[in-house]
C-alpha cells in the first residue's frame, strides 16, 4: 500500500495555497497518496469558477459569495505587504522563473488523483454546498479528516 | 491504548483557534486523546477571563496583559479584513448554522478531557503565571511537549 | 538511529521563525535529529548577512533582495501589530526575561546539527543562489523534503 499525506488546507493565501499544491503534485509523482481537506478560507481554492450564488443561499450567504475571491488565481498573498513585495510581484517572478501558475498545480493535482475533501462545518458556515465547488469536491466531516489522517504518513496544517 | 494527536498551538487568531478546538472535540468523540501545548499568541485562547492583573507582575507584563484579548470570544481574526469579511460577520454566520460558540468548543474540549498545557518560555516571555490561566491548564517545557508529541500518531503545528 | 524532526519553514515571521528555532534546538538536546526545509518567506531567515545583491541577478531578483529583510533579526512579527504589540515590544520583553535573541537560537541549531535546506522551486521563483545564504545551507527539491518527511516521526508546517 502507498505512503500517505493529509494535508488540513486552513488558509485561503495563494502563497500557502500554492506551497501545498506543490506538495501535492510532488508527492503523487513519488507514489504518495495525497487527502486534502479544506476548511474554512480553505473552500475558497476550489470554488467553481464564475459561479454566481446559488437562488437557495440567504441574504449574507450570497454577500459572502460575492465577496470573497471566485477562483483561486483571486486568492490573497498571506502577508499583503511583505517588505513591500505584493502578489502582482511574485507572479511576475514566477513568470521569469518559469514556474506553473497555481491554476496549473490545482490541475494537475486533480489530473493526478489528489483527493480534494470539503469540511462539512465550514460548508455550513459559510453557505456552501457540493455545488458550488470544483466536481472532483465531495463533502466530508471533521471526523472523517482525522480518520484519514491517522492513517497517513505525513499530517499538515496548512 | 488509545491513538493520540497532539496540537502545538500558536496562533492567537479566533479562527485558527476555533478549528484546532473542533478538531480537538471530534478527536475525543472517536477516543483518540489530545494534548494541545499553547506557545506564545495560542497562550491568549486559555487565559483565565476577566482577571486583573496580578501585582507581581512588572509594568510591561501588566501592560501586555491589559492590551491583549481576555478570553477566547475576544480574539481577532487571521485575516482581519479577508475580502471585507470581518470577525462579527463570521460570528453572525456561525449563529446562523446553529454552530456552537468558540467558547462552547472550548469548554466541551476540557470537558471531554483534551489535556492543555502552557508553555513556559512563552510564559517567561509574556509575563504570564500559572494563576493566569484557566484552572485545567499546567505548564510545561518545549521537551515535555516534543516528548508527548513523539508518541502522537498526528502532530499539527496550528 | 535517533527519532526525526522535520520542520518545513514557510513563513518569514519573527515569531514563529522563533519557535521553529527553539523546537529544533530543544529536539537536538534530547537526541531528535531536525531537518528544517525553507520554502518561500522562510528563505528569509537563512541569508547571508549583510550580503550585497550579486551581479548575476536580474533587475527584479535585485529589487526583491534589496526590499526584504536582510537577516534574521529584521523579520517582521506574524501580527504587526497584535493588539498594539509591536516587535519592540516583544523583544523587549525577550530580554527582560534573559531569553537569548533569535539569531542565537539560530546559531545553535546550526551548532548542534540541525540540518537547513533551502526549496529549489522558492529559489528560482525569487532569484536566490546557493551563495546568498548560509554556508550550511544546501539547496534541496519538495521531493527530497518529502523523502525526509516520511521517515521522520514528527512533521510540522510552519
Amino acid at each position: 500500500m502507498n505512503e500517505k499525506m493529509s494535508i488540513l488546507m486552513f488558509s485561503g493565501d495563494y502563497d500557502k495555497a500554492l506551497a501545498a499544491l506543490i506538495l501535492a503534485n510532488t508527492a503523487m509523482e513519488i507514489n504518495v497518496d495525497v487527502n486534502m481537506f479544506f476548511a474554512f478560507w480553505g473552500l475558497l481554492l476550489i470554488r467553481k469558477p464564475n459561479d454566481d450564488p446559488k437562488d437557495d443561499k440567504t441574504i449574507s450567504e450570497k454577500m459572502f459569495a460575492n465577496m470573497t475571491p471566485k477562483g483561486i488565481e483571486d486568492l490573497p498573498l498571506s502577508k499583503m505587504n511583505f517588505a513591500g513585495i505584493g502578489k502582482k510581484m511574485l507572479v511576475g517572478m514566477m513568470e521569469d522563473s518559469d514556474t506553473p501558475t497555481i491554476e496549473a498545480f490545482l490541475k494537475g493535482a486533480l489530473k493526478k488523483g489528489v483527493n480534494m475533501k470539503a469540511c462539512k462545518l465550514s460548508c455550513e458556515v459559510m453557505g456552501f454546498r457540493e455545488g458550488d465547488f470544483l466536481p472532483e469536491v465531495e463533502i466530508i466531516t471533521a471526523e472523517d479528516y482525522l480518520k484519514d489522517a491517522l492513517k497517513s504518513n505525513i499530517q499538515l496544517f496548512i
